[in-house]
């Protein structure tokens, strides 16, 4: 199985971060943590890479279902949510696929945490593309 | 394999987190992220666990030679350091095996990236636990 959920859409950066902070609101993820991993490459290698923020994206009934089944799970929390620039106008969004907490730790007791999670993900990406004609 | 490196300690949390803190500096990782999970679920939910703090650790370098190898690999940076209480006097400290970037992208490409991070982590870990008699 992969480890990432994803689409690509066929907008600017800026906008799809936004837009991507409010799917993920309404499905009732907050966002813990946030890295600008462009700003932060530049400021500590002087490298340059391609616009990339790393939400750390949690709800926490289901963070807390999760640590009570596997009390290690906090090293495969928040969920990961990218958003990174493939050019002017397309850009990608993914998700760490939760799925990977069942794989990774062989804990069945994590499933159904894993499932609404990934559930919730899912619907978050598919309301950030376009609807077909 | 697992997902978890660690170890248990016979000191208290806030000692222990900020022990964690140095031996991360000190093999050359920043903290991008840090959530205090306890207060995060008090606040969110009024759930009460035992003190937990994850550590969002990060190599600048590995960072970057790892997006090289594996466009999506954000999706599992930063390396995740959780140290959590397990008693008055007693903590645990468990980082996110680097392994798992290699079994779950199955790009063998970023195994030198993961076997760095993974001697520095261990060294970091090795370095709280108290000498042998």
């Amino acid at each position: 199985m992969g480890y990432a959920l994803g689409t690509i859409l066929a907008r600017g950066f800026d906008e799809t971060l936004e837009g991507t902070r409010t799917a993920l609101s309404e499905q009732g993820f907050g966002v813990l943590t946030e890295i600008d991993l462009r700003a932060t490459l530049k400021a500590k290698l002087d490298a340059d890479i391609e616009p990339q923020v790393i939400l750390g994206a949690c709800r926490p009934p289901l963070a807390l279902a999760a640590l009570e089944a596997e009390p290690s799970v906090g090293l495969l929390l928040p969920c990961n949510v990218v958003v990174r620039s493939l050019g002017a106008n397309r850009t990608a969004v993914e998700a760490m696929d939760p799925g990977i907490l069942v794989q990774l730790t062989d804990n069945p007791a994590l499933a159904d945490v894993a499932a609404d999670a990934r559930a919730r993900l899912t619907a978050a990406l598919d309301s950030l593309a376009p609807a077909p004609a």
